[in-house]
């Protein structure tokens, strides 16, 4: 066996361990009963500490260093030697101390942020940010990199911070200008509310159900079951999607839904032949981000689709759900302290104050105790409103006080992404709205197959829209479809 | 870290893969979309090469030599001797062709049931008895056993094929002038059916949820859910128990949960300090059918508990289930030529028989190709019936075709122990028909917790049931279970 086919087994191996944990952390948000806990943190542990010994398993180390391979091989390849790298580069001690910090800072942040009270965490985040910073250093000195871009490219590679932060620049010009336009324009208009409930729970999942195999989704390798914070997980032949119902809103759960199912079709149509090979898998969180916001933003929002979902709600639930009470509910843009909440349109603000005061963090230009007020000044100045509190401030997301720096941009990134191949989608596809106003996403998720899904990790960011669109991320597209939904 | 806490720390991480298999494995059987199973396979497989490999790695060799232990510790020290025993005495290429003679026999086996054919799988059962046979004396060799006795001890220590022969013999005898008489007895009975159906999945399933709680099953730390196959799965802290629903017949899912349950039991009454250690483990699979037996058979059919079962059910399916009903309905003898569909008085002729023709067929007296005419006249002799066809033969169960030799004792075995647990109980406890004629268990479950449960698998079969009980197995208890409920 050559070292790059021991290479290929050893990753086969742990893709395996790691699916087994993807399998155990659906069973545990969506199934288990809360008896099991203990003995369930035990277990992933012992897979998470398998597929890691695994992975810095010297043999791998020589086998790297003897591989040599072309192609798609070339780049699984390539894609071995950092994953190896990433887990071998830090000290054994930095790590555990990361994952006790993150542990420890995760806990008292959940009762800080209860109570407000940004004082409590603010210990606990320094030794996390300190932690971090330290490997950050150590990451970026092996890849080559600045700390902030040896974070941010383990979760998506082909987009660097500086890239980023001038797509963001302009993003941040076309809102200072387009929101009061787009709420001036929006205050003409009609407000037609939704009837008021209640949505029976069963009725809500059946039509989310129908709604998401419509979009393309195979009930024979996918489930949809219930969570406190829904999530796509399991694996590429049984993915996992959950979602939650609130019986006097059922736009939410639908929403959320066809949300995760444009993460299921990614993972789903990933190439089968390099299946559990760091190639096959997804190009990262950015890419990830685009392929569900795609569906819930950019098609399932559309006019077209809307206005097939109408009379179907309508049927469904045996009330008017009409074209201009779902526009009113799902097209409205308003500024808002939660990000989770937001709008597409103010969205990027809260992930562009974050995306800042992050890398700030982290190279020490600002002091954690000096946090709250950046924060509220940035969001002041970014969306003119000022938290009443740290709890709706810089308490709200878990990531920092979990150690996760250099995540937040994914989601702008991949919201401009949609935009962007939604443009090429409608381009390559004359008739695509035509297909929308029928419920039919399946020639915008084929056309997705073919340039985005086929590509499994064997591109970055900025390579698989150079693919598919022509070009690098233009944040225009993104303009473009704010101007035509909210401007025009 | 002293040898033994080396193995103790081995052992954990071995069991951690084994929980992990078994909810991986549940959720194949309940939840799994069909797309899920190839990969599933391949996960499983990873996990089971895991823990086999880390059982048999050679230091777990040196310090099983150079450990001494005392107690309990002693106990699990022994055990953990006899699993790596097991685990590296056969020769991997023999093992290797034991569980591809087993997958290939088994395929073959599906279709050959179906069409009745005991030819077409001849050949494919032939290899599989020889390699058993072939992999029994060496075991045997290693344990110092008969080639049987180290068949059956890994399903259940502390009783041997001598010592099960002259308790089925004695059963014989009993049974040759029982069940005559028991079926003259039952034609002079009034034969009261129940109400046809439907009876909604959803109330049975609520009601057999009800009745397990009652049981005393912690739904805290356990699940109930639907399988093709019932069974009890998952872990101490999260146990997951399934049935199966006919909306024709409520009985037979309320009976299939109330066993499950017993099972249940047990695994979350094991004792939790030895949680994940060889000698906190269940005792053996006769001891485990014991627990589900003593549930089902002993204490929810007996007159008292259908007696509060009836208005319950009653209530629930808007139907006039009477307790005369229920007698009819679960209490019947009735000759029969299928294993799992038989009455608990002629249930153990159909292990006699299997566990007699399975002992020749390993010695090779009986050869695989006189097994239909063998088992033919078994039947005949037993229970005076003669099956039409060999898919109602020697074709109806798996376990050989799969490699499985020496298991089937162990379903008597533990019926006949769940009978005299049941008479020790009913002697502790004077109150026990009280009890559940109020659907109260807690009394005889708190007493197996005690007597049985507590103490995992510190002792084998007949050294519970000397302790439980006063004395080892003894069939009089079994026989006069069942004259009082059939022949009086």
């Amino acid at each position: 066996m050559s070292a790059y086919e021991a290479l290929k087994s050893a990753f086969n191996r742990i893709a395996c361990l790691d699916e087994a944990s993807a399998m155990l952390g659906w069973d545990a948000a969506a199934m288990m009963p809360e008896g099991g806990a203990a003995a369930r943190g035990e277990q992933l542990a012992v897979l998470a500490g398998l597929s890691h010994e695994f992975l810095c398993a010297p043999e791998v180390g020589e086998n790297l260093a003897a591989a040599q391979a072309e192609g798609w091989d070339g780049k699984n390849l390539a894609l071995m030697r950092e994953a190896h790298l990433r887990a071998t580069a830090l000290p054994g001690a930095l790590v555990q101390a990361q994952v006790r910090a993150g542990r420890a800072c995760e806990t008292i942040w959940r009762n800080a942020r209860k109570a407000s009270d940004f004082e409590a965490v603010r210990p606990a985040l320094e030794e996390v940010v300190k932690l971090t910073r330290e490997g950050a250093e150590i990451l970026g000195q092996a890849l080559g990199l600045s700390p902030y871009d040896a974070l941010m490219s383990q979760y998506q590679r082909g987009i660097d911070a500086a890239q980023a932060e001038a797509i963001f620049t302009r993003y941040e010009a076309f809102l200072r200008e387009a929101l009061p336009k787009a709420e001036a324009l929006q205050a003409t208009r009609p407000q037609q509310e939704l009837p008021p409930g209640p949505y029976p729970e069963a009725v809500q999942a059946a039509l989310a159900r129908k709604l998401a195999q419509a979009a393309g989704l195979n009930f024979n390798a996918a489930r949809l079951d219930i969570s406190a914070h829904p999530f796509c997980g399991g694996t590429q032949t049984d993915i996992r999607i959950t979602t939650r119902y609130d019986e006097a809103d059922f736009a939410a759960a639908l929403m959320g839904v066809l949300h995760e199912t444009g993460h299921a079709l990614y993972e789903q149509n990933l190439p089968a032949a390099w299946a559990r090979q760091p190639v096959g898998a997804a190009a990262g969180m950015a890419v990830h981000e685009s392929q569900s916001l795609i569906v819930e933003m950019q098609a399932v929002r559309s006019d077209a689709y809307l206005g097939y979902l109408a009379p179907l709600a309508s049927a469904a639930f045996g009330k008017e759900i009409t074209l201009a009470g779902l526009q009113h509910r799902l097209r409205r843009v308003q500024r808002s302290f939660i990000r989770v909440e937001a709008d597409e349109m103010t969205y990027p603000a809260h992930v562009l104050l974050r995306f800042r005061l992050e890398q700030r963090l982290l190279s020490g230009e600002l002091q954690v105790k000096d946090l709250p007020g950046a924060w509220n000044e940035g969001l002041k100045d970014l969306l003119g409103i000022t938290p009443p509190d740290d709890a709706r401030g810089c308490l709200q997301d878990i990531h920092w006080f979990d150690g996760a720096i250099g995540y937040f941009p994914s989601y702008t990134l991949g919201a401009m992404a949609a935009a962007q191949l939604m443009a090429a989608a409608r381009q390559a596809l004359p008739d695509l709205d035509g297909a929308l106003a029928q419920g039919d996403l399946s020639p915008l998720t084929g056309w997705l197959a073919r340039h985005v899904h086929a590509r499994g990790a064997s591109a970055g960011f900025n390579e698989i829209l150079q693919g598919a669109t022509g070009e690098g991320l233009n944040t225009a597209f993104f303009e473009a479809h704010l101007t035509a939904r909210y401007l025009t």
